[in-house]
C-alpha cells in the first residue's frame, strides 16, 4: 500500500492508454470518470445517425481494465484539483495523489451564444448522439404531417456547422440516409428531395488536411447531395433555423459540430489556458512547477514544430502512453521527458465508399481505398472484441442493404420536441 | 380514394399483422402509433439487463410496412375515439374511420398506488428497460464506493416484484449479471454476493403454467441463485426497499412485473371494461352494436372456454388477423366471424439454458431443451431480418462469454438517480 498512487481522470482514450500502460507498475492507479463506459468518439456520428447502436461503440471502463489487479475504477465527478495538497475532489469525496494524470477530455464550445445549445445540439457523448438521432428521425415524421410547403420544407433542411471530420461525416450521414435509406417509406414526402447543408466559416471543409484532400472530400460531399458552403459565418441559431451574414436558412434540425473547449476542471489547476480553455502543458505534458501533474489528450494544449498537436485520438494515446512512461520515470528518480506527437496520418470518412486520408503526411488517399483504410483502423481501435465483431456485422449488414436499423425515436413523446434523452 | 378507411391504433404485435394482413386489400390503411417503432417485447428485459441494444429489438414500423402501398404509417398520439361519427381523435388532428381496430396495448399498473412508479420501474418500453438497466448497473457502481455494511448490502439487492414470464425472465438475468457478467471488475465489492428476491403473491410463480413447469421453473430459478418467495403480498415500496406483510426487505433497485392495465383510449368508448381496464369484446373481437370497431391484443378482454385469451404475443398475432378477416367479411357483405384461439404453447426463459415450456398443452420441456426451443421461437418471430442476424450474433456472443456488452449508464449525471432517461 506504500506504492505511489496514480489518479487519471477520464476514461477516453488518454486516460484509459495511461492506464493499460501502467499495468504492470509497482503503482496504485485509480481511474475516475463520470461516465462508466468509454466512448469511441469517431464513430459517434454513426449512432447519431442510427448506423449503430449506443452499445456498439461503447466499452464498461471497468470490464476493459478488469484483468488489471493494480487499478480501481471510480464512477465519480472529479471537479477540481487541490496542487499544493496533491488532492483530487471528487463531487462527493476526495483523492489523495503521487501523480495525477488529467485527461477530462472537451465539451463543445458554442463561442458564448449558450443559448445556441438548445437548437444546435453537438456531439460528445451517447445522449447527444441520441437527442440528434431522435431529432432527424422525427423531422421526417412531421414533414410527412405537415401540409404547409414551407413548413415542411423547413422539417427537410438538415444544417451542420462545421467542416471538420465531425461535420463532414455527420452530412455524407444525412445526405445517405434522405437518399437511400428512407425510399419508400413515406407516402407524404419523398425525403430524396430533403436538403443537406455544411456550413464552415473557413475557406474549405476539412480545415487541417492537405490542399488535394479537402478538394476531394468537397467532391465526394457534393455528390452525395450535401451542398457545402464555405466562408459561411453563422450569425443566429433559433428553432426555426440558421442565419448567416446575408442570408437565412429555415431549416428545424441543426447539428453543432464547430468547436469545442476544455472540461471545466481545467480552470480550477489556476494556471494559463488557451482561448479555447485548453491547458498549455509543457513540452513534456507536466504543469509548470509540477512535474506530478500531467493533462494529456482534448484537454491539453502543446505545440510542436510551430503546430498544435491536434485533438484526435493518434495524440491521446501517444499522450497517454507518454504520460505513463514519464510515471515510470519518475519512480527511477528520471524528470519527465518531452512528448512528441507522431503523426500517422489521419483519415475523415464522408460516405459509403467515400473517404479522404493521408498516411505519414506522404500517401495520400481518397475514395474507395481510403474509406476501406479508414475502416480497417476504425475497427481495429475500437475497444473490447464484441464491439468489434458486432460492430462489423452490423456494418457489413448496413452496407449491403443501405439500411439504418437503429431508427428508434425515444426518450420522450413525439409532441414536443425538448431535452435529450433516450 | 373511394376505398374504405381503415384505422388501426397500435403498432404492436396485434396492429402489426392486422396491417400486414390487409396488404393486398381493397382498402387503405393508416396505422397510428405514438412510437416509430415495434417493440418485441418478449426480449425487453435482454435491454434491460445488458444483453441487447434497444436497436436489436424494435424495428421501424414505416420500414416493416414500407412496400405495402395501400398502407400510411403516422406518427401520432391516438387520444380517443367519437363511435357515433366513426372518428378517431388524436392529439393534433382527427381520422375517419369505415373500420377501426384498436391494438393500443396495455401499461402498468400498480394498483392504485401510483407513487409506487418512481421507486419500482416497470418493463413496458425502450425507456423502461433502459432506466432499469440505468439503476441496475449504477447499484453496483454504488455498492462499491459505499462503506457502510448495511447500506452496500442495500445497493446489492435486487427485488423483482411479480413472477410471470417477464418477473422470471428479469429475476434470473439479474442473478446471472451477479454471478459472471461482473466477476473480477470491483475491487472493493463481490457481485457474486448479490441477492435476488423475486415476490409473488400467488402461491407460484408462472402462475397459467401447469404445475410440473412451475415446480421446474422455481427450481431452476434457486439453481441460479435467485431467492424465490411466493405468497408474499407487497405492502408498501419507497426509496430504500419494499415492504412485506411482515417483513422489511431492504432494496436499492426493484423492480414492477406485477400488474398491467389497458391503454387509456379504452376509457374514451363508453364501453364496459374489466378491472383492468381492457375492453370487453364480444366473440368476434367487435364492440357491442359496432361491427367496424374491434379491440385486440392486450387492450382487449375476452374469454374461452371459461378462461381469458392470455396478453401474450401469439394471441395479439391471431386477433389481428382475424381482424383483418372480419374487415374482408364486411367487404363482402358478411357479419364478423367469432374468433378462436388457438394455444400453440408457451415458453418462459430462466436464464443460460434454462426456461420451461409446453406445447399445444401436451409437450411439457424444461431445461436445456425448452431454452433452445424458446431462442428459436424468439428470433423467428423477431420482425426484420436486420435484427434477427444482429441478435442472434450478439446472443451467440454473449452466451460464449457470459459477457454483457450494453453496460452502459446513460441519461444523466450519476450522483442523482432519477428520471428516466437514455
Amino acid at each position: 500500500m506504500a506504492q505511489p498512487h496514480v489518479v487519471i481522470v477520464g476514461g477516453g482514450f488518454g486516460g484509459l492508454y495511461a492506464a493499460k500502460a501502467l499495468a504492470r507498475d509497482p503503482v496504485w492507479v485509480t481511474l475516475v470518470d463520470r461516465r462508466n463506459h468509454h466512448l469511441f468518439q469517431p464513430l459517434l456520428y454513426q449512432v447519431a445517425t442510427a448506423g449503430l447502436n449506443p452499445g456498439d461503440i461503447a466499452a464498461p471502463i471497468r470490464h476493459v481494465l478488469r484483468r488489471q489487479r493494480n487499478t480501481t475504477v471510480l464512477l465519480a465527478d472529479a471537479t477540481s484539483v487541490d496542487l499544493a495538497n496533491r488532492r483530487l475532489l471528487l463531487s462527493d469525496g476526495t483523492l489523495d495523489y503521487d501523480h495525477l494524470i488529467l485527461a477530462a477530455g472537451a465539451t463543445h464550445s458554442y463561442f458564448g451564444q449558450d443559448a445556441w445549445a438548445t437548437h444546435a445540439p453537438g456531439l460528445k457523448s451517447i445522449e447527444d448522439a441520441l437527442e440528434i438521432r431522435r431529432r432527424v428521425f422525427l423531422a421526417y415524421e412531421r414533414a410527412e404531417r405537415e401540409t404547409d410547403p414551407a413548413a415542411q420544407a423547413a422539417w427537410l433542411t438538415f444544417v451542420v456547422i462545421g467542416a471538420g471530420p465531425t461535420g463532414v461525416e455527420m452530412a455524407g450521414a444525412l445526405a445517405e440516409i434522405a437518399r437511400h435509406a428512407l425510399s419508400q417509406e413515406f407516402r407524404h414526402i419523398d425525403p430524396g428531395r430533403a436538403r443537406v447543408i455544411l456550413l464552415e466559416g473557413a475557406g474549405a471543409v476539412l480545415p487541417p488536411y492537405p490542399d488535394p484532400l479537402r478538394e476531394r472530400a468537397r467532391e465526394q460531399l457534393q455528390a452525395l447531395g450535401v451542398e457545402v458552403r464555405t466562408g459561411s459565418r453563422v450569425t443566429a441559431i433559433d428553432e426555426g433555423g440558421v442565419t448567416l451574414a446575408a442570408e437565412r436558412i429555415a431549416s428545424r434540425t441543426v447539428v453543432w459540430a464547430a468547436g469545442v473547449q476544455g472540461a471545466p476542471i481545467a480552470r480550477s489547476l489556476g494556471v494559463p489556458l488557451d482561448r479555447a480553455g485548453r491547458v498549455r502543458v509543457q513540452a513534456d505534458l507536466t504543469l509548470p512547477g509540477h512535474p506530478e501533474v500531467q493533462v494529456i489528450g482534448d484537454l491539453a494544449f502543446l505545440e510542436q514544430d510551430g503546430q498544435p498537436v491536434p485533438g484526435v485520438c493518434p495524440a491521446a494515446i501517444q499522450q497517454g502512453r507518454h504520460a505513463a512512461e514519464n510515471v515510470r520515470r519518475a519512480l527511477r528518480g528520471q524528470p519527465p521527458a518531452p512528448f512528441r506527437y507522431v503523426d500517422k496520418g489521419s483519415f475523415a470518412t464522408i460516405g459509403r465508399g467515400a473517404a479522404v486520408g493521408d498516411v505519414y503526411g506522404r500517401l495520400r488517399l481518397s475514395g474507395a481505398p481510403a474509406w476501406l483504410a479508414w475502416l480497417g483502423i476504425h475497427i481495429f481501435f475500437l475497444i473490447g472484441f464484441r464491439n468489434r465483431a458486432v460492430t462489423l456485422f452490423q456494418w457489413a449488414y448496413s452496407y449491403v442493404t443501405w439500411r439504418r436499423g437503429v431508427r428508434l425515436i425515444t426518450g420522450e413523446r413525439p409532441e414536443a420536441p425538448a431535452p435529450p434523452q433516450g
